[in-house]
């Protein structure tokens, strides 16, 4: 196996970005063309049109930026609070921590709620958080969908729930950035105000493009201090508008995306979420064949999109992702923050399919028994086959029945 | 000619996005991998040092977003002003006026010197500003190379002889988005403080990544006040240090760059210049030949990017566009704002060389003819001729007497 | 312009291979497949019946090879004579004489009409030649449609007609290399028995497919003697009858060519052989006002596809065409034979417009020029202009009294 | 899993079309040019030379047709014999058979040594069948170093070796298109006369290429009396000797051609053999551990390229590689002929690694599950598993040795 070149493909099971289809990458190999000319627009309104239905939203705004999530985490929360705005949130992994830091950065207070890793957001004490709140001071609660440091996916309608039970005001500002187009997301049934995500997940493009969504009602908070300019929702609304930008759109990205929504026209959006969570179940059946344990503490917290699987005690999961990259060429996700070294992480999002994560399954294993990690040669796989073989039967039955 | 496909090329001739060689679209069509493995600084670090070559700096400081030329406008102003700042710019088109207006949202107190528009920075006039600000109040000066709008380039160098003259500490914030990497540009040796371009113009690259290049004097002013996150460049510079970014990089584009630098170096850097200068004056004798002017007033302010035509009275530069766009396949440039309907632009910046030119003015010639403007049919085209064939023949007697 | 680097695209305006268009070569980039799967008959079947409406026959039969045009030739004569066989062939250019010599290899007897080089099949001399063959000793006519090496069209009907009126069996051989899909070709009203063509020329596709269509006369002389296998009609006709080969095909160039046929199908067939007029009527215009002659004596042989240009005693051709590729990017084709040197060729076929043509001619007059042939600059640009604009005209003219 | 779209990358098992890897699609993806160029030599003239480096060859000519490997039989037995020559060859399989056949059509006479299929080329009856032509009246040997059909390799060296024990002139023709590139093969030092090949096997290219290699004693038969124009050796070496071609080359595949020679050379040619080995070593390990044979009868006949694994009775091969097609997005190869229905194959060639193995693997331990060949699940993937990671570990320890 010696050699400079790896040869084969990579087995990309970060969770994200994820593998991107080769549809979407011969549609993004393109020349450029004028981004204000008049056939421009027929490109881009079908566009925004389309990326509604990725949210479930009738009523909502996309505006799509030129940036990572990232961006888009900041042009939610710019375009709709001012400095010293109240916000309520829970921490419970990487990606909590950082959304509450950027807030802090434009100045918001943040309400936090600290959760156990491996678990999520507590709607039973958000709305006791927004009861108590009877002079309506937080202007909003920030919800992480799926924690990707930890493989826990939180329950959004829930939250919702709780708003209205505690009937607060407050705007609901969801990051879907790892659930968006892959675990069921409905924008309007559960009154999100602002989503955001990111194309490199769900959405299997390349990163580069941060997507929020927003309501009506966070639409009319546009009066907000927070100052912003590239991130200005207004900007990008009225150039949308008539189909053009504010300022040069990354047109490659553009056109994957293009492709991308086809894709998930295609395959419809429900059938993508059960394939998510038919992958995952696979997943977590390997995981309970080696004998080992998710981050995510109960099934209600188990994420369809990323499965952080913790090591036995006196292992390190850098060295079970070390070994699978270096001798497999296989991409697993770190432990980060305080879960470093405890766990690795499979991301099972995007286009994949179970031949794929049997051979990213297959690899954990090899890697785990190089470092001594004592499971079972072709357990995990065995396992995940038991469940993909039992859903294709049953899926024929369904089509013999019908 | 009729039939709904557009046959062959479409000749892209607006100031950008330029046209992207096949080389870079190739390098750019990859599959996704981790962008925290141990193999991605192989990629990256290499990376942020060439970008230094296209600065002319070896202080300087790069960081790359993913994010339009705009958003490194607002990055070099927020990392190194406070609210409330004062900085002096001069206004004289489409681009230094948004500029402005993105300082200005951001808290910034502008001090415009308005410029007649095909004219640029006065270097005398920000000497005057200077020397009469005797606090020391004016934090900066902004400048924009090349204004596009107008296709006028300013003498950078100028403008620090001048600040030097008047011995003031203001940073000198410059806009290169579409002179970097076409036309001469020196961060160190006229120690610019914060330079800005983007991936569309110079670079050959589709939009999707700004890049912003600060001198150390710059970074010590990066405890300012402007909120920002996305943009910071501590976390930029903290990450990048080991290869890294602080949030998902647009790894397509960051591919497509390591190929663009490549290329860049591979042509020369100082060729790169001469050929832009080349055709450029290949456009302008057309344009002379034509009995037209361009919008730039004097020949020193002539851009070696972009040449901005003035249509004759009694016509609309936009019907030249519209029928060189639907007839001829041409992409040309706008008038905007104060200049709507008065001229259109060729961009002659990236991936160009002479006949590619040499077919946009003759597509030129005939959209004018066809709307009446009468310009003598295929004089344009010989007088640019003219100049590249006397360019090829010194060219050639250079290359014998050697 | 020194530098390694030939910066822009490279103006091609060889006869073939010709421009493959962005979508075509995005089509092409694919993964493998199986190409004995039950999926793969949706790709191929579809396409077997649209190539037919290239050669615009419902009775024909057509197969396609992994080889040049050149296999095709050889297909056509193979399956279709026996040694021994005598045919008919008029010799005018390079490639009627490469196909006389290689259906000599396969030991058939050719009866040779010399034509003078400019003009091309003459189909009195057929008539007569027929007529003389009382014994109807001749198996097959063969004509070189469009010879490429002269730019000369020869009129098929007129060699059917003549066929008729001599009241003669013979089967029709045509070479439609150079104008199948580009020039109109009928196979079944002109009741051609074998036609020939490549993927690299009005298809649009790079070599490396040759293609046959093959009428039901044609078919029933497959008992021929002369010896076969690669390239046998039968196993190919009985494979693809259910959507196979009898070897593994060119893929990448099958999903090319269904992309070149959904493109000629948008434009509209005969869209696309009005605008391979019009761009050989700006040439001739561009060549008539430089003051040179075209190769083919009379308008009637003018072809579409390409124009050879006599350029005037005392100079290389050759000259021209070196000086045209080092200096401007520019690929013309070569005189070949007893053309050597006498002429250049501008191939005007495939995905072309009129810019990119004007670009082409303007390189030609600046490469003239530099070798000392005074054809006044911009002269040739100027009247392909005129040609071109007055086509808009009338064009714009019918659209409106539609 | 129901919708139209299959989602994630189909596993491409059958024994060629192989994996094109993605930097061959990329080298591929280029703009046409003129094949007679000055510069067009710089990329065939190394492409020529490094060519015979596959074949381990110095003083063997390479011919590059456009073609599939079927074109490149025919060459290298039309340029060497006559009508009526005897050939001796063995059949075993699908292909052998279909060489036989092909040498037929051109007038060949072959004398078959019927081997069972599983075996191969009996080099003893060889010698004995030369050893009794006294007359030499047997003009060449053919063998199929790797019958594609059965999964069966035949000794070359020892076949040579017979040849010299009968001392015999006549010539040995291989083929070698499912060997070459991934099994070790030596033209020079086997004195191989004519091997063939094509693009689509261990050379990781689309199909349309077919390549023939000939030894001097090969070319001084080039007087042979099968007719040929299209495969004519003669013309391809008179214009390759200045890097150009008879007719119009396959430039797409030109360009991936080189860039797998550049990645087999990366990888180190030993290496790739190995790795080949290695793989299939995985693969054997798993059909033991099923219980299953090979049809391939001993050790000594075991392909490294592919394997052909037969099925228990009363089982359908056809319906394993239908239920994997279907379920799994895995091709597997058919059974040919005699051996339809009987066995499945996985080939295990071309750009592939262990993951990508152990994913096809499991899809065929699925695929025979679902139809009811009782297989334990995993067992498959848990033998090939301890074989990869004990060649890992010996790796890892000759690393550390050095």
């Amino acid at each position: 196996m010696a050699g400079a070149r790896k040869p084969g493909r990579n087995f990309l099971f970060v969770p994200g970005p994820t593998n991107v289809p080769d549809r979407i990458l011969r549609a993004m190999h393109i020349a450029m063309e004028d981004h204000r000319s008049s056939d421009f627009p027929k490109l881009t309104l079908p566009l925004f049109e389309n990326l509604k239905k990725i949210f479930k939203t009738r009523e909502g705004q996309v505006v799509v930026y030129p940036s990572s999530g990232t961006g888009a985490w900041e042009a939610a929360l710019t375009n709709t609070c001012s400095p010293g705005d109240k916000l309520l949130a829970a921490r419970f992994g990487q990606f909590s921590s950082l959304w509450i830091e950027l807030a802090r950065r434009h100045g918001l207070e943040i309400i936090v709620q600290e959760e156990e890793w491996g678990t999520g957001v507590h709607p039973d004490k958000i709305e006791e958080a927004l009861r108590e709140d009877k002079n309506h001071e937080i202007k909003g609660v920030m919800v992480v969908h799926n924690e990707t440091a930890t493989g826990v996916t939180s329950d959004v309608a829930a939250v919702r729930r709780a708003m209205d039970a505690a009937d607060h005001p407050a705007l609901l500002y969801v990051d879907g950035v790892s659930s968006i187009a892959s675990i069921d997301f409905r924008f309007d049934e559960w009154r999100v105000d602002l989503a955001i995500t990111g194309s490199q997940k769900g959405l299997m493009l390349p990163a580069g493009l941060g997507i929020v969504c927003a309501s009506q009602k966070a639409l009319a908070a546009m009066n907000a201090k927070c100052r912003r300019a590239y991130f200005e929702f207004g900007d990008h609304m009225k150039a949308n508008a008539t189909g053009y930008f504010p300022y040069t759109p990354a047109l490659s990205l553009l056109h994957g995306l293009r492709e991308s929504l086809a894709m998930l026209e295609e395959e419809g959006l429900e059938n993508v979420f059960a394939r998510h969570r038919h992958l995952a179940d696979g997943t977590r059946a390997a995981v309970s064949a080696w004998g080992l344990k998710l981050c995510a503490k109960e099934p209600n917290w188990h994420s369809d999109t990323v499965s952080a699987i913790m090591v036995p005690h006196g292992f390190n999961g850098a060295e079970v992702i070390d070994r699978a990259y270096r001798c497999y060429n296989l991409a697993l996700g770190a432990g980060l923050s305080q879960m470093a070294g405890k766990l690795f992480r499979i991301g099972h999002l995007g286009d994949l399919n179970e031949l794929m994560l049997l051979g990213a399954i297959s690899g954990a294993e090899m890697a785990m028994n190089d470092i001594g990690i004592e499971v079972e040669p072709g357990s995990g796989v065995a396992a995940a086959q038991a469940r993909f073989r039992g859903a294709q039967m049953r899926e024929q039955q369904r089509i013999a029945a019908e």
